[in-house]
């Protein structure tokens, strides 16, 4: 019997992270510090926050100072080596599979445009048409057209089009990238996939494919028209935790093949309007709000949605107070209420039952009513040439100015 | 127990054959009639070769006159679409594993350009480096210049560079073969792969991955500047019968996926010098000749290896005469002696005992070192500028004139 099997026979349900599912145990929170320990992860300390302040002369992003992005690996040794004037690039990426994207989705793009600008280094942004055709049983057509229409709400995120390469998969799969793809491959077993993705014999074996797909874009050589030369560039990701396993097997393949290990900085989920047991999800549209929401539906969204740490009645909440530990208007300001100040005072208010969940929740909707027309606005300024100009296959030149 | 496992635990030891092993049961020959069987695949009948002769107004080559060719799935079906006027295109590959090619190797190749001479057909030539570069853990680089110098071997057979086009898959895969390869992938379960290729959990992820590669040159949509608009172009796959099960594979998959499947014509192995229990190797020398090797190698290969089937004295070799079945140099003329009449005569006198092993042998010498030095010839005619020019990916306009 496995561990895992013996766990399950014990009756004690484990929380489930993995890049297709995110699930706390029932009634419970997702822990984050077993999670660290799971993964094997370091927590970014407050010392290296104040590093990235340093280093970059401007404030951390606010997902850093709230804990957000809260764990990491060799994030030190990307500092120690921009220190010493030895810059770095960024990757990450999307799985379109769907239309529209929700906040949640937002997070790493916000969080990876800071550190590009903060950083001035250059980035690639992976889109896995590939992937969402193969899981979610899309056509290939449609899964890029969903990776087009992504991109350009991931393009009103701000990027520098100087600075910065979008591919989809299916567009960009080829060359280099589909060699290194194969010196991956030949360093992982089925068993290992296994144990790492919990693949099945019934999977079919494109998913088991697939994660070289993902992991390759992590070395530098696999962009030969970005880093001609510079096969020993340090890559940093900032993801969600969820996709830790790609990167696990990253890092344990890459000194294997005689490249560098990248860098990760990972954040926690954005939690469901219902509670913080999983992450927002794009299927079920009452559990998030989507930058193509309007004034009013996110504000009907957050009243009839969203999770209340608030007391039963206007007595007991003015005796009690509320909880903040699972009040999801709370949380949500804790990541879009840039003002530290403001964000102080709603909490010691609410929880001393003098602010009731009406008002905080009003606030929120007048916080993400503002970010979703932001953003709404800038992405109907994006074109399709725009689109295919962060597309183009072409050298960056500027990339580290 | 599965059907496999209660087989061998009958002690009941079957032959093996896959793409990567051809083993008979000790002592035996490989049982073609039983591999038919086994496969599904049907027997290329008389009338099928008088109808090959008819519709190209040649005579057949002498590896279907002779039985090389000696199975095939839906040959019939391609020959009454050609009757029609329906053109098809033909498919067959090779994985660059060693420097030299011996004659087994060229087997393929010769029946491939008989094929595109006589029917005035387009073929593709996948030279599978990214295969051997994870088989025999080869670098990307020395897969990559073994392909080149194999293409040398192939350009040498005589292909009509208007009609062919070579490619290596370390050059190629992306775009619609990379799209192709995932809608293949999709399709087969890793359960299925191992029924299909005996791939177990200590394989590595690269080899699960194959097969689809291996599948899509199939499909003409692969190759979107041979056969623009052409989706439904029907395939013809010539190739030695342990390439099979990539073919049962992609039959499968193809009506799932809105494809063609592409019909087969299959040889027996070219067996080894010391005997017909499986196919000439390039890993052991002495089992083989190669196209590299000098007319004084090949009459001592002949002399000292080549299994004879004659007797052991000359007394009795005059009483009972020589074995045919058995005997290698009249198995290695019945493929290179083109002269029929000589051939019959050469088994009528060496069966009845009056002609003597050396003399065959010295006949076969004669044959093999005319054939090898032809493609010495023609193989040292070959530039780098021809190679890059097969290999260029363009349209070729004239592939069905």
């Amino acid at each position: 019997m496995s561990a895992k099997a013996e766990e399950n026979a014990a009756g004690d349900e484990q929380q489930v992270v993995t890049p297709w599912e995110v699930a706390a145990k029932p009634g419970a929170k997702i822990d984050y510090d077993k999670l660290i320990d799971q993964f094997g992860c370091q927590r970014l300390e407050q010392n290296l926050i104040d590093r990235v302040q340093r280093l970059t002369g401007r404030p951390p992003h606010v997902f850093l100072r709230r804990g957000v992005f809260f764990a990491h690996r060799d994030f030190e040794e990307i500092l120690s080596a921009y220190e010493r004037g030895d810059k770095f690039y960024l990757y990450t990426g999307r799985g379109p599979s769907s239309e529209a994207l929700h906040l949640g989705h937002l997070v790493p793009f916000m969080f990876t445009r800071y550190l590009q600008e903060a950083f001035k280094v250059p980035l690639v942004i992976q889109l896995t048409d590939d992937e969402k055709c193969m899981w979610k049983n899309l056509s290939v057509e449609e899964s890029q057209r969903l990776a087009r229409e992504n991109a350009k709400d991931i393009i009103a995120c701000g990027f520098d089009i100087t600075k910065t390469f979008i591919f989809s998969d299916f567009d960009y799969v080829g060359g280099s990238f589909y060699k290194n793809m194969v010196k991956v491959a030949k360093c992982v077993t089925y068993n290992k996939v296994v144990g790492i993705f919990g693949f099945t014999g019934e999977d079919h074996i494109g998913k088991i494919s697939f994660p070289p797909v993902q992991a390759v874009p992590s070395f530098p050589s696999s962009f030969p028209h970005l880093f001609p030369g510079k096969d020993h560039l340090r890559c940093l990701i900032p993801c969600a935790i969820d996709q830790d396993p790609y990167f696990r097997m990253t890092r344990d393949v890459a000194p294997r093949i005689g490249y560098q290990k990248p860098a990760l900085i990972e954040s926690s989920f954005f939690p469901a309007l219902q509670g913080e047991t999983g992450k927002m999800s794009a299927s079920d549209p009452n559990s998030a709000i989507y930058v193509t929401d309007s004034a009013k539906t996110i504000k009907n969204k957050i009243n009839k949605y969203a999770f209340s740490g608030g007391q039963d009645s206007l007595e007991k909440h003015r005796q009690y107070g509320a909880n903040l530990e699972v009040d999801i208007p709370v949380k949500y300001l804790s990541f879009f209420l840039e003002d530290d100040e403001e964000l102080e005072h709603i909490k010691k208010e609410y929880s001393a039952g003098r602010m009731l969940t009406g008002e905080v929740k009003k606030r929120l909707a007048d916080v993400l009513t503002e970010l979703v027309e932001r953003h709404q606005a800038a992405r109907a300024a994006v074109t399709n040439e725009m689109v295919d100009a962060f597309m183009a296959v072409r050298p960056l030149p500027h990339m580290f100015n």
